[in-house]
């Protein structure tokens, strides 16, 4: 392997990189990692110069907002030509290759003139490949596999969720310390506090549908709809979804301007397959208890915004019924999640917990001798 | 009342307090909540120039260690007669005038020479009260209830505590993210992870003593010893308390070095009184679950230790069980505490959260108008 820093030219599995672009990928991915979790994955850019200082950085916001690409190459400004061709782009996911609510990244870095590009991953659906190709057409030089593992694991759900052609799903869970959403008698109202529902309306106004089930429509008459601090409607307001086979009442709240639908299905696996269908790519499960347990209980949960107001009740409606997990083994583990903010904090008197499943098994393997208590 | 710093003279509820004196306070309070909750109450000393500036801070960090004004004096040095007469320390409890595991800070503040001491509120507890008057027949100046309804609520389960004639308690629960310590097959072994472990031992080896039922003794065969990351024994062991009329048979490894004894009562504030008669000050309460809803359900519990596994079971065994709430509104609110550590952390893969029951229904009025969710 030669010596020095200049970029090796092959592209693919045997490209080699230098320890800037290394630097960078870290950096790339740790910028991703500033990203919220939906619709789209989770993506960082950054723009070296010859010499490897960081010329610029930026990540995705989330679906509508600009992508890590353009967000890098807008806070990089104009350069000349002669300059781009000397700037390397380390990107966190194959730059994409089409137009959605926003142009394609490798037509933008094309037009920029950068000279190098050096990505992490594939981006692997149909729809947003292309782009590894349509750049190296143009002259641009592209190597991939720069850290690619822990790129596939940051995105891990995301990428499981477009293999299986469903939507991103994000849970929605607010309740006691002892996991009830509801006392003895059924209230319920309210148990965490304004700072966690402002917070649980915000994740709302990121998707494109809101879900929840026949039994919470009919008991509560919620009107399902993303609102701001003061109450009024958030510009961007999600799909309202209820799932389950009982009718929706003709005065019912979540009929209001006509955005929603109904499923009249049990099963999580048809209603994403639904959801898919009409171009649903980020679902948020609002509940109830019954619609939680049975989406967790399919592996068909990719975050959970877990909020928890700090009482216990001892009795009343348990937030996640039975999994039908038999041993503690068995149990799927998850982890905290830094993304979109970080993975625990305060919101008012309440705790809010971000979560998504651990990507493989051997990851929990126990790390000391067990011992006893 | 007359303009300018001048310190007021006026001891008791008269007392008036300079501007600095009441930053000194402030500053004191935010020290005191730096200690660990415990056999003694939180408790913060400043020490002020004459000019109002801070010369030095202390803190109480836990039975057996050096009280918050031995701290603030040692962090002091030595000063000569006439520089300490013009000294004031601020001191968020009146200082102690008895020799418990440490000696009287009323002597140390005399023998030190300090001019004034402004204290936030009264100790109340016969053994350790009468600093004030001690002061001020030596000539310290001396004046009480800047900031004390604050300094009250800081300990204000320790107080209640103490005028019950009980010892502080702690509760430790260690649970999934649904509120379950097992299966339901009743695996249990790990839950949490070994850095949650550690820290709940870290809080044993505070403990005066441990408690545990006879449930818990009989399934699980607990040491309720206090160990090291390294497995090794703590050099500060609690008592072992093990609560419930079933026996403990010969071989139990609570039985250990003979350090331990049974309560056989079922009833909380019998097995607490018990304790305060052997002069236990502060008891941490292990579980299992039929423990842990006795004391809360008797609100016996001053503070807790959750620690969260990263996992749902959705059956299986809670951590708490019926505490008698029929409706929301009448679970009894908690709140995070900072105290001792931050009120939520992560510990390897688990999450811990501190709390302690809220001071009063009021704390916890809605903050806006009731809406649909």
């Amino acid at each position: 392997m030669p010596a020095g820093h200049a970029p090796a030219p092959a592209a693919g599995s045997g490209a080699t990189f230098t320890d800037a672009e290394r630097s960078a990928m870290e950096l790339a991915l740790a910028e991703a990692g500033r990203g919220v979790r939906g619709a789209n994955p989770l993506v960082g850019a950054v723009v070296l110069g010859p010499d490897g200082t960081v010329r610029a950085v930026g990540h995705h916001r989330g679906a509508g907002t600009p992508h890590a690409e353009a967000a890098a190459l807008d806070a990089l400004g104009p350069v000349d030509p002669a300059e781009a061709a000397l700037l390397t782009m380390a990107v966190t996911l194959e730059p994409c290759n089409h137009t959605g609510r926003t142009g394609p990244c490798a037509g933008a870095i094309a037009a920029a003139g950068i000279g190098r590009v050096v990505y992490a991953t594939a981006d692997g659906t149909d729809r947003a490949g292309g782009g590894a190709e349509f750049l190296a057409a143009r002259g641009t030089e592209v190597a991939s596999g720069l850290l690619g593992e822990r790129a596939r694991e940051l995105n891990h759900r995301w990428f499981a969720a477009r293999a299986a052609q469903r939507p991103f799903t994000t849970l929605h869970l607010a309740q006691t310390l002892d996991g009830r959403i509801a006392a003895a008698d059924g209230t319920s109202q309210w148990i965490t506090g304004p700072a966690a529902r402002d917070h649980s309306h915000g994740v709302r106004a990121r998707a494109d549908a809101i879900l929840a089930g026949t039994g919470t429509v009919l008991a509560d008459n919620p009107r399902l709809t993303a609102r701001n601090a003061d109450g009024t409607a958030a510009a961007r307001q999600p799909r309202r979804v209820v799932m389950g086979r009982r009718e929706v009442p003709a005065d019912a709240a979540v009929r209001g301007d006509g955005n929603w639908t109904q499923l009249a299905t049990h099963d999580p696996s048809e209603a994403l397959a639904a959801l898919a269908a009409d171009g649903t790519d980020h679902v948020m499960i609002e509940g109830g208890a019954a619609i939680a347990t049975a989406f967790l209980a399919a592996d068909l949960v990719d975050e959970v915004w877990l909020y928890q107001a700090p009482l216990f009740l001892g009795a009343g409606r348990p937030a996640v019924g039975d999994l039908g997990i038999g041993t503690l083994a068995d149990a799927r583990r998850w982890r905290l999640d830094d993304a979109g903010g970080p993975a625990h904090q305060r919101l008012g008197d309440d705790v809010a917990l971000h979560l998504e499943p651990a990507p493989a098994p051997a990851h929990n393997a126990p790390t000391r001798a067990e011992e006893r208590n």
